[in-house]
């Protein structure tokens, strides 16, 4: 028979169940933080109807959709989360409490150039809460808590949450009469990081902003210090504009509330150059860096929107979410070893039954589970040295050889693959203690 | 604006979070249960190349299928995770540890005919176990301890695993020169529940078996006693044939050992006539039934099979695994009201705030979160009847209300939003103890 070469799509991640496991368990943290703050889950179908995902989208991302026909019907994947929340909240709108608070956690569908590190299949784990009508600052406040509690859950601690809002950029825009420019000038100081003040200067120049103008933006890009300088700074601005008004306003509670949240100082900050790309947002923005690793980009995003769902309803429907792209951040993470994992295997324990009585072996396994134990017992006619090998290259931490002598006496070793230390056990006993 | 009509295509579940917390958590103990036997995680891409996913598919799987072109790419989604898991034993050889142990819970996609029940998107949770060159009979008396184990765990007692060894029907067959008609005859006598005995003997007659072999036939499958009374009746058939023979002992050894894993008798039962319609199983094949629901079919079926990935390598794969669908399980235990919920919300707690300083409820809520209790606080701008009222519509079990007298005491009262009682909690202490 003509054999089929067995091969995976690029851009697709498919890991080693070794690393598997790993990316299991950061996946595993991310959703218990977002339950813990009380997020609920929900889950969407990967294909909707192109009408319904596409009535918002357009240009780039459009290109990049995967659509097609099935049927007479046209269909496409979701490309990201937020599409068929908003989808869901306005179709639901009625069986829905308010605030709305869900976490997503699933695969999205973008058809990117595949390059080392892209993916056109990645997990995105979204949280959103949205408000009916309205939805108070407080909320942009709590999400930073949440940021905080996984990346520390994460084992990371040098991370800091930079926060700006989107009405400080447009109400200095407004003041300047640049309302037109406002997404093109976004654009080009959302870059000062990558190419530099004077690049920017000459890029907003080509698109007409006046030397005065740009100044002034400069002026306010550059304001530094700790937050507290900065906000003070912003009001001495003295820009006569209710939009920016209001932008200082809500900047000055939410940083207020972000401290009574508890989060460190070196934790957050206030950094007015972030604007984030899209025009999506209206308020509070965010994205989070891994200090020591500033050339990942921000690990975790998002920000305030005035209203979710406006394509599919006319209630005003305010929220404010994040998005952690997973798929890319286990990648970079595990590229630079930087993944701190608890468990590196499943089982905890592997049973190696050396008699041909399986009674005593089976028994000691559904014992160890009832304990909560993962346990593996080995089925399969092997040597003793291909049985330990098993262990060894699963990385299972113990293992209890279960022999004539084990059944005879009632009881028998475990031993510690990592440090070949044995410890006796009455297996009428509980094991955690001696585990432990 | 134009709205567009915000909707979800036909065939496709998407549920109302009190539903999807039901429905996780019964992916998570059917998750949990996979591990606890020492299963290791995959997950693979959603979409594959048409050519690899479609390698051993035909007739009716693939006009379900899925399939379409990006670029000039042939691509598919997956209709089940058994052939994306050949895929990657095939691809992965030389990186697995076998016997290969895996499990894999995710979304497969099938354009069925849309009704009541079925899904064109739906979750199956399978584990396999995947020998190199050859696989013990063990592991198909430990895969009735997995099924055993799940039902329990989901809160059923009165379910049975049926099994049944293909090699048996297959030597009778054979001892009856009927191997050209054994895919035909197994179709047919599948379906006996359904249609009985004399539509069988007249279908078999429509193929042309004579009337002798129909005798042996229904004599094979009228085998009826306990599980011992089967095995010596099916000895005392005397039917000379190789196949029968390994059969025979296969099933022998199987429920000796499904009984020393521990299987009551009244969960697991020898049944004949199961087939199960694929012809890709050689052995042991089962099918579980709650008893008390019949009609739902077989919720947990699976089996042996000779060779996973003969499609794309010469190694020869023995593998036994199981599938779980769990999404039409969820809908039908749903519409049944079936489902044993422990928890009805992600929150234990809502803080209630209705004082203007925040520093305490805040303070509270991290604290809980500390203690691994998910707690909300509730951040908007209400009165405390709605507040309540939020509470009560999301069946969050407890509420504290931090007001002016809370905060200069620091002593709260925790209500039991069942019984209406409630606590007084010094929120210095633990709040376990107080809670249960």
């Amino acid at each position: 028979m003509n054999k089929i070469e067995p091969r995976t799509l690029a851009g697709f991640m498919e890991l080693l169940p070794e690393e598997q496991i790993l990316f299991e368990q950061m996946k595993q943290k991310i959703e218990k933080t977002y339950q813990k703050f009380g997020f609920l889950p929900l889950d969407t179908p990967i294909i909707e109807l192109s009408e319904v995902l596409l009535a918002k989208a357009g240009g780039e991302t459009e290109k990049q959709i995967y659509r097609f026909n099935k049927g007479d019907t046209d269909l496409s994947l979701r490309f990201d989360l937020t599409v068929p929340l908003a989808k869901f909240v306005a179709k639901n709108y009625g069986n829905l409490s308010f605030p709305f608070r869900r976490y997503q956690i699933g695969k999205v569908y973008r058809g990117e150039k595949v390059q080392k590190g892209r993916f056109r299949e990645f997990y995105q784990c979204d949280i959103d809460i949205i408000g009916d009508g309205e939805l108070s600052i407080l909320n942009d406040a709590e999400i930073p808590n949440v940021i905080y509690t996984i990346f520390k859950e994460l084992g990371f601690d040098d991370f800091t949450i930079r926060i700006n809002n989107r009405k400080l950029l447009n109400g200095l825009f407004e003041s300047l009469s640049q309302n037109e420019n406002a997404t093109e000038i976004l654009r080009i100081i959302d870059k000062i990081e990558k190419i530099g003040k004077e690049a920017v200067i000459e890029e907003l120049e080509k698109i007409s902003v006046s030397k005065d103008s740009i100044n002034k933006i400069l002026e306010f890009i550059e304001i530094d210090g700790t937050t507290d300088e900065k906000i003070s700074k912003l009001q001495n601005l003295n820009i006569e504009n209710e939009m920016f008004k209001i932008g200082l306003e809500e900047i000055t509670e939410t940083i207020k509330y972000i401290r009574i949240f508890g989060i460190p100082e070196n934790n957050f900050k206030l950094d007015l150059t972030i604007a984030r790309g899209l025009d999506y947002y209206t308020g509070t923005v965010y994205e989070t860096f891994l200090n020591e690793h500033r050339e990942i980009g921000s690990v975790c995003s998002g920000g305030r929107y005035e209203n979710l769902a406006e394509y599919y309803t006319n209630k005003k429907l305010p929220g404010i979410g994040i998005s952690i792209g997973l798929t890319r951040l286990f990648y970079v993470l595990n590229e630079l070893n930087l993944i701190k994992a608890e468990q590196k295997s499943i089982s905890k324990v592997l049973v190696i039954p050396m008699a041909e009585d399986l009674k005593v072996p089976i028994e000691i396994a559904n014992t160890l589970r009832k304990q909560g134990i993962n346990t593996e017992i080995y089925l399969n006619d092997k040597k003793l040295k291909a049985k330990m090998k098993y262990a060894d290259k699963l990385q299972i931490p113990y293992v209890i050889i279960v022999g004539e002598d084990e059944i005879d006496s009632g009881i028998v070793k475990i031993r510690n693959m990592e440090t070949g230390e044995e410890k006796e056990w009455n297996y009428n006993e509980s094991l955690k203690d001696v585990l432990i």
